[in-house]
């Protein structure tokens, strides 16, 4: 892919057009492509410093933490690309926290013989999406592993957000009564994704939901909206993610099937390949539970950010047994929603 | 390698002898694994709300952040293994800053096939290894590639640090006439990989170095000399983290060659390679820059740690001329340290 519009790379790239473990070794080579490529990327004065860490203040003592390795193949797909991906999968799981993403550390582990100019794609792809969520890569690592034992490149983003939340989020605050949001449709991601790696075209294009929850989410809780928990819909789906919470929180749920979105496009190739939406992934949604009576306030405010089209409440928690998801579907049936014994879709994420 | 000391693996190793995509596909049986073998291991409060991040509390409003990859191979060696490399490469990477480790953040990219005897091995290795540097996993994530996707096991530690100084610690605090010490001989690591890699021995075995410089970088601090650099001695050896630390600071710095201590297996091993000692990689070794006046009080605290045995003053800073080291010799000749242009040894960390 050569995008006219990508600033050009820095390096040589007719000297060295792909990665080599010269890259990685310590020497020159490497020190050639952080300072000149890496650093210049994600210039500001942490990085700057090229220290071992970054020093970094904030103003809050309560932080949030978070880590996520990024292994998807292909490395591009519609709707996105492994570094955004990076970048918005671990600024959502601050949010996800109650928190705003303050500092990104990045490290990557690169395959010998990726093309630079890839490389150089992905790093521009991580600057646009830490700019989306407004957070600076203060620290970072480059290792290279030979030809045949890595897949072009794998992505760490750990994170440290600022707690907005005076309150507990998470799954032992959830409650019996509790509303539980999701915040759009489903399957997207898993399927754009494997749309990719498969090379199969649909009637109408499925592009990733690939994006940033931060800014609605920091908008609910600027509202004074309790939030009890919130968690996003990667890997596993919607299932994983609520079988997960109330499992930990030892409450059950019930959703009612007819207000689960999901695009017709997804539905028809998760008919092709039998996979059942609520399993797919997904890299722009999530659950949120709250107070019943906070619910229609949330998706008013939902309702002003482009990623949260299509929020719904989608069910309510009850107090019968613990760690049970039922969906009740439009004709009064009611089915067990399990998490998956294995794998559906692996490396979307 | 069964190790009659280990405590038993707690999952079902004849059902699930290895790693399987399964157990990165947000299931049931990657759920077992996080909640019976990472869970179980790392027990903390902050790992049981099994949420997607950490809630942590730091009176520090000054923090060092820092992240690494590790992809060393093979996984284990003599003196250590990928486990433990990666607790105390991250921690020591936050002593540099002048930082108390307090929390880590621990990521696995697992390859298909992996023994999951292995991977328990390398889950006691950190866990014991956060021991040693008082330091909590407080979240993590867990990702499967395909065999021949990967190699065994990588891990990304990331790390957050209660800064302990008041001043900053880096190379722009380093000033013509610092003394330089380096805590300890030279090169034992990477010789230590090389041999295990290569299925080497020497008459006498060499022993990877690999180990954590906290507390006598923290003894350092809280006798209050005034540290103005340090770099720990990893990828490219004593030679790269010199001449990055000139380049930055734009200082130059004079080695006095007989001042390095390298064992003599090790150097040896060197010889038979045709690897100079300086460019050889070491986990457990830093350098110091402080003022020259408080050098000697330095090496007095430092030699009552083991790791920190063989402490010297090995040279000092001038402001001849920016970014050049060089090394005199015994016999009075000197030459220039450079970096390498390229690699040496890959993946020794």
């Amino acid at each position: 892919m050569n995008d006219p519009e990508l600033p050009a790379c820095p390096l040589p790239i007719d000297r060295y057009p792909m990665v080599t473990m010269a890259h990685g070794g310590g020497g020159r080579v490497m020190n050639q492509l952080i300072t000149e490529l890496l650093l210049t990327a994600f210039d500001n004065p942490h990085l700057a410093a090229q220290h071992d860490g970054a020093v970094v203040s904030l103003p809050a003592d309560r932080l949030a933490l978070t880590t996520d390795s990024f292994v998807v193949s292909p490395l591009e797909f519609a709707g996105g690309s492994i570094g955004q991906l990076a970048v918005y999968g671990t600024a959502n799981d601050l949010a996800m926290c109650g928190a705003r993403p303050r500092f990104l550390t990045l490290s990557l582990i690169l395959e010998e013989g990726l093309p630079i100019p890839t490389l150089w794609r992905e790093v521009l792809a991580i600057k646009r999406a830490c700019e989306v969520v407004s957070v600076h890569v203060v620290t970072g690592d480059t290792k290279v592993v030979e030809r045949g034992k890595g897949d072009g490149m794998f992505i760490n983003t750990s994170g440290v957000g600022e707690l907005l939340s005076a309150w507990a989020i998470g799954p032992s605050a959830v409650r019996p009564g509790d509303a539980v949001i999701v915040t759009g449709d489903l399957g997207r991601h898993g399927i754009a994704v494997l749309a990719a790696r498969e090379g199969l075209s649909f009637d109408s294009p499925i592009v990733s939901d690939c994006g940033s929850l931060v800014a609605p989410i920091l908008a609910l809780l600027e509202a004074g909206i309790e939030l009890h928990c919130m968690r996003d819909l990667t890997r596993g789906g919607l299932a994983s993610a609520l079988n997960e919470v109330c499992l930990v929180s030892r409450t059950s749920l019930e959703l009612d099937e007819t207000q689960l979105r999901v695009d017709s496009a997804v539905r028809s190739a998760c008919e092709l390949y039998g996979l059942d939406p609520l399993h797919v992934a997904n890299e722009g949604r999530c659950a949120i539970w709250l107070p019943a009576g906070d619910a229609s306030r949330a998706l008013e405010i939902l309702a002003g950010f482009e990623i949260c089209r299509g929020a719904s409440v989608v069910g309510a928690v009850r107090d019968s047994g613990p760690g049970i998801v039922t969906a009740r579907s439009a004709y009064g049936t009611s089915r067990i929603v399990d998490l998956l014994s294995g794998e559906q879709l692996p490396r979307i994420c």
